[in-house]
């Protein structure tokens, strides 16, 4: 039995955020509705994708990475018509969640104040750019908007090169679990006092919340941290190091687990005096960097991962996307759902995190746009009378020709 | 009033993704007690720190990000009167969190089935590497472990370079919100049900969800993604682009984003038939970023962000990590939260959302290692008489002195 079951969602957000906590709503029981411009759909279906995987798939991977457990209804909010339906949408709804700009749901009558009224239980959850006040408020923006925004960016790349984007989207993504807290702790607030409440995140909060201990050092200690290529400030040694036939990270923040790793690869060279302490080892980062790296270059990745695993010293080789992807681990780790979808075998990756006594399941494929447009209308009251009227009134874009709609 | 007021957390969690999740769990209201080492406490109060810093401070600004809202007890797991202190606090918590390695929370009896049945109600999370099952089950791990395992620091860094670090600890950090949401859904399961359960997050899974549209795209289309610098592969313009005294971001993934900016901009050089679909700029996308980088450089960062900020195209300013944290826009998204500790103005990132009924509280600042050991085990039911005992056999620690403790 999902968590979730019988808690209906109202999806209206596009693109990776909204859309990713919204998955892992769907993915915990809720009934998640998603409502989509008419015609092109979540613009994300058409994200870094070439024609032949188009033709193929109907719809980015980026999209099917996170839209599966949802239902797709197409309604054009420009529409007099649309709105409507949007707005009896919400009336039933148990969480909506948006991702439009400061001010777009008031102008249409969904905000949180004009739905409390008449759906005083309803979670209502806005995911913006820079929050719903403040200088920057009415800036739009991205994941890497807020990785330059934010420091992080400044923090990635080598140290005497420019600045690098962090390789995914994790301001997104961390900003949908941010909603996904936010949903949860405020069912649980409903659970107790029947009450529903606005409940908001942005991309600044995501951004920030990732660069949190390098702002109170910044705040406290007045600390400009700097980017490092593979290293880290906080510890050493804490980065890459080349092995004969490929790449390793190695990591020894403590002291034991720093002298198991100096037995376990060559004492004679690394169980030095002046690596002792944690505060040693950063003080004297150059010549152990220098002194490890003597060493890992004589032995296979394989080798340095049995020695140091073995000594219980953190260590991981470097993979690339494919490798990771397909590393038996991660099946082993609850990581991998699998669908069918349209003839295909899809497969995703589950939210971060296993319920023992709620398992994850995949009850619905990602969407089509508007797949279950007439659906939901009739579970809402809607007879085929008025949505029919609602078609010819432009409710699903003007090009819903009557006979089109699924 | 917190949501998670009377939530009774114990954290046997140390450095960052676990004391994370627990610091939201109390900024939530939760009443969250920290175990600590004796002397050292959580190795992450040395974590990056001059000695300067932490003969001020006490302990490292990583640290103190990530350690309000919670108490301190003192305890030797290691010896059998702390062990026993630490079950016995287990029998009275609503959830337990740790991240010691898979079967050692088993061997000390502190795991799931050791305690269902005496506390059925428990939420007991634990954190891990790679997850219980699975080849690399027993790898020790961090976050830049993970970030070369899972593929992300193959993806960021130059094209022609080899991969770099993100930043900062973001696998860390999306794990701690992939603990709250499992803790959160499993305390509404519990408030149906009355019944507890076993949770459990990774750096693995939290890796992989931050990596998941391109593990679907390696998994559906075959696709081996690159590093492409400050470049994005879901679409053009998206990326780092200079001025003529700074660098900005500028992204516009829709065709009418794009539109607007050639419009904003510089229409004769950037409204071309060549660039009108995302595809279209996929397609030209070195034309594309060269035609923009000639108009970007004669422009101010100020002079840009009013344009495209007007014509709501999405456009950010570079910041290094000081002009980032003081941004004022930081604190209006409700994202600092101040406290007082020794006499210190401290600050910290809030959660990364906000529930407009139930507003954060800094109602503890982060605790000395111990501080509040004698206060909690009173609450327990030890009378002074137990509490010398304790010290007596161990509990504290070979070094606790009789009058030492706080």
């Amino acid at each position: 039995m999902g968590v979730l079951d019988g808690v209906r969602v109202l999806d209206l957000s596009r693109v990776f955020a909204g859309p990713a906590a919204a998955q892992v709503l769907g993915d915990l029981g809720a009934e998640v509705i998603k409502v989509e411009e008419p015609g092109r759909g979540d613009e994300a279906r058409g994200f870094g994708v070439t024609k032949e995987v188009l033709e193929k798939f109907g719809s980015s991977p980026s999209f099917l990475a996170l839209n599966r457990n949802k239902r797709s209804i197409a309604l054009d909010l420009k529409s007099p018509a649309g709105l409507a339906l949007a707005k009896r949408l919400a009336l039933s709804a148990d969480v909506l969640l948006h991702n439009f700009r400061p001010g777009a749901m008031e102008k249409w009558g969904l905000g949180w104040d004009d739905l409390k009224g008449a759906n005083p239980r309803l979670i209502h959850c806005g995911f913006s750019a820079y929050g719903e006040a403040g200088p920057l408020r009415d800036f739009g923006a991205n994941d890497v908007a807020l990785q330059a925004h934010s420091g992080l960016m400044h923090l990635t790349g080598e140290p005497d090169r420019p600045p690098v984007r962090v390789g995914t989207a994790g301001i997104d993504l961390h900003g949908s679990l941010g909603m996904v807290c936010a949903i949860l702790a405020a069912l649980l607030h409903r659970a107790k006092t029947g009450e529903g409440q606005k409940v908001t995140s942005s991309l600044l909060q995501s951004s920030a919340h990732l660069m949190s201990y390098f702002y109170t050092d910044w705040w406290l200690a007045g600390t400009q941290h700097r980017r490092m290529g593979t290293a880290n400030h906080l510890s050493v040694p804490n980065q890459v190091f080349p092995a004969a036939d490929g790449d390793v990270v190695i990591i020894a923040p403590s002291d034991d687990m720093w002298r198991r790793l100096a037995r376990a690869l060559d004492p004679a060279t690394l169980d030095r005096p002046d690596f002792v302490t944690a505060m040693d080892r950063r003080t004297h980062r150059v010549a152990l960097v220098e002194a490890l790296t003597a060493v890992t270059r004589r032995m296979t990745c394989d080798e340095i991962l049995q020695r140091l695993g073995a000594a219980k010293v953190n260590v991981a080789r470097l993979h690339d996307v494919g490798q990771a992807a397909d590393h038996p681990q991660l099946r082993e780790a609850g990581a991998v759902l699998d669908w069918e979808r349209a003839g295909h075998a899809e497969r995703g990756v589950a939210p971060p995190f296993t319920l023992t006594a709620c398992p994850v399941e995949v009850r619905r494929p990602p969407p089509e746009v508007g797949e279950h447009t007439a659906e939901i209308l009739r579970e809402i009251g809607l007879d085929e009378d008025a949505i029919a009227a609602a078609r010819e009134a432009g409710a699903f874009g003007p090009s819903a020709a009557p006979g089109k709609m699924q």
